[in-house]
């Protein structure tokens, strides 16, 4: 069995880091790369794509809304068409200098507020999915498993994988608990632990209130941006070889 | 015989305008599509290259430094890897918007100070065409006659395209006179137009002191960003149209 | 009778126009000056500043959203405090620059969405108002007649000026028809000029479905950016002066 | 004998963090806001003005070159009346914001590149020390001391502080050993320790090359972006306690 373990990445720029990114690329298998808008510049960019290439790790991109003060976490006015353009643009550009390094994008990740902006409107999921397989149709796009986002990616033609937030907690829908909203943050190094195990024995996640529900997914996501991350990721990596799983890049385990 | 007629397009963004793209698109053979950084943003991108399309013009990248409020014509202190980053940035961001309208990015135009940077560095001018080759070697690179990046540009395999800047003046060793000094912008039309014929009959230029150049160019560029900008499009289209020659997009002159 | 005529000024920024400042400040009696967030940046705003003392013009702080590309017409999700610091960081700057050249600033004016955001909420508008208040108490706020914004800026000891849009069309309650509407923008010249013959003459408008409205308004607005600007500036000019009525800065007609 | 200890402060914005801001302000008496340019935004700064008038800490305008990814480290472009226009416009921005919290802005202090090209011209010194005058002329001026800003700071009327910057080295004519160069930063502790003690006891630094040379200054720096820059402050605190000084705040001890 093959998992994949993956982390948002290069979302700090200039004097800013959110994350030891040299230190994070060592653990993950599939880094989703800040493309400019929330978070990263060109230079960022290019420099995780050079540890991710030393480190065996896939790169994905991951585009946000263009609110670095906000960090892509607030939903912001843009029109169906807007929002496209500004997918596009970061996609091209990750692609561009990763092509530069000779390495290849291998999947997509929405960032924060434009995937959830995206995850309710079924036009818009459809429009966007169309726009990715169009500039690369072998893209493998990060979902949350039965979402708008995962339906239009098989619409259009691409793979996904199903994301699983060790990092997250979820209500008994199998939806992500808002962030700012009590417990929605599971941060303590047992629970996130606990999680994990049952996910990798069980497939399973236990809700918020209590329920189990199943998480059919094949890949486990650790936010970098939050203090400890480094150290959820290393718990999560040794859960998971420590049930026998081994670990590959998103681009190797999509369907 | 066939000649390109290019400029520079979607510069503005949001409310502002520097030209009427509209129009400019009906005249031209090519686009040089400003990428976000000195000018342009994804939605006006996106808008220029269906335009572009729509009149079957040729659609390149215009990168420039991140400098809205120079216009990316003040030369800034970025270290050459960057640069690189910058430019490999902004042409993936082009790259995919014109993916996903159906159209190619044909050619590469350096904007204001970022080309002239590049243009003084041979090792820089090498670092950005291999970049440039590695992000796609059918993309042809407009050049000044006898330059850097012309050489690089061969060296990285890359096929070039000499420009005549019909609105600016030369000095006698066919170097642009820089803006700012008297006499670098040539803008009435009666100037424009005698240094067209004399181009598209002997192929030379006569330079701000009289001397008379060789010009070895087969695309004309006008600046879209001058007042009369299009009156001046329109001269030089119509001169090259009573030379006997016709347009073409740079993509398919360029050797 | 003393009414004043104003208009957003220096909305443009490094190569971007969206008005001929020089010749509106001919004009006008006062300019709302953009604090370099929607638009502007500080060298213009000195620019206008020194344009309004030249021309004998009233300066008043004109503060928008953080947003360039949506010209400060979408609302954002920002909260109250931060709402509050972005626009007491645009009045200081504008402040500091005007006290640089002995000016000083007399008005202020909300720009497009934050107004709006605002003018719908009453405890919003009283911290907005208490803050403007603590900056300079002697700062006369453009308001909309019977607002929220009117009512906050009474309570926090502010005068007030009311504004007249002569090129926005009203609703029967007396609120602009928003933009996108159709006949939201006023723009022909016959129009502007018996609208605002009639507010000079009756103290009334014509509202956009006929019902003649009161207009409490001792000043004049005319935008900037829509084209034709300049020429609707001048009927409105001299509409005023045909009515008997003189031109004077908003800082000496507020009450 | 009365000194002060200041930091840099508010450098970080939205996400990111350079400094623990709420420890360091427990430590120093005198804080450099940054104004949104290099570092920080509206809402940083009013958490800044609140956090230094809940510790009883002195409050200073720290403006930069709009240079976020770069840090405002690096020299740019700028036009003499351009840089005096983004000094004033940030300066004001701080006051204002001081002012909506019941404090005011006590001293000045540029922040790297800005203060660098400032320091080497005479002129452009004299430009920038008038216009801060001109905003307020109560404002303390941070200076290296024997510099051209010290001196333009007094022809202008201004009261100034020198400065002692604890965590860098000094060359054998007083002046900082350019970032970048071997040694030019101080950071380990012991080091620290014993160039503070012998300034507070000789008022002498020990150049990088082992002369010397006297420190004619009343107020040490500490740079908060360093890693241990917390540490280091106390350290100093802890110094200048032992020395029998007392900490005050910058506006306290200009002269």
């Amino acid at each position: 069995m093959k998992l994949d373990l993956n982390s948002d990445m290069g979302e700090g720029f200039g004097p800013y880091r959110l994350c030891d990114d040299e230190a994070m690329m060592k653990i993950v298998s599939s880094a989703n790369i800040a493309c400019g808008f929330h978070g990263g510049e060109p230079d960022t960019m290019a420099r995780m794509v050079r540890l991710a290439k030393e480190n065996g790790v896939g790169i994905g991109a991951h585009p946000g809304l263009p609110d670095r003060a906000g960090f892509g976490r607030r939903e912001m006015p843009f029109q169906p068409d807007e929002l496209r353009q500004q997918m596009l643009y970061q996609l091209g550009a990750l692609i561009a200098i990763a092509k530069s390094e000779g390495v290849e994008v291998g999947h997509f990740s929405f960032h924060a507020a434009m995937g959830n902006m995206v995850n309710r409107d079924p036009a818009l999921a459809d429009m966007m999915m169309n726009a990715i397989s169009a500039v690369d149709p072998k893209l493998v796009v990060f979902v949350t498993p039965d979402s708008e986002i995962e339906r239009a990616a098989k619409r259009a033609g691409l793979k996904t994988l199903a994301l699983f937030l060790a990092d997250r907690a979820y209500d008994a829908k199998g939806s992500l608990v808002a962030r700012g909203l009590p417990g929605a943050l599971v941060k303590d190094e047992p629970s996130v632990r606990a999680r994990v195990r049952r996910f990798l024995t069980d497939g399973t996640v236990e809700a918020i209130d209590g329920t189990i529900i199943t998480m059919p997914a094949r890949s486990i996501l650790v936010h970098s941006d939050t203090p400890g991350s480094l150290e959820l990721a290393r718990i999560v990596r040794s859960e998971i070889s420590a049930s026998g799983a081994t670990l590959a890049p998103a681009a190797e385990l999509a369907s």
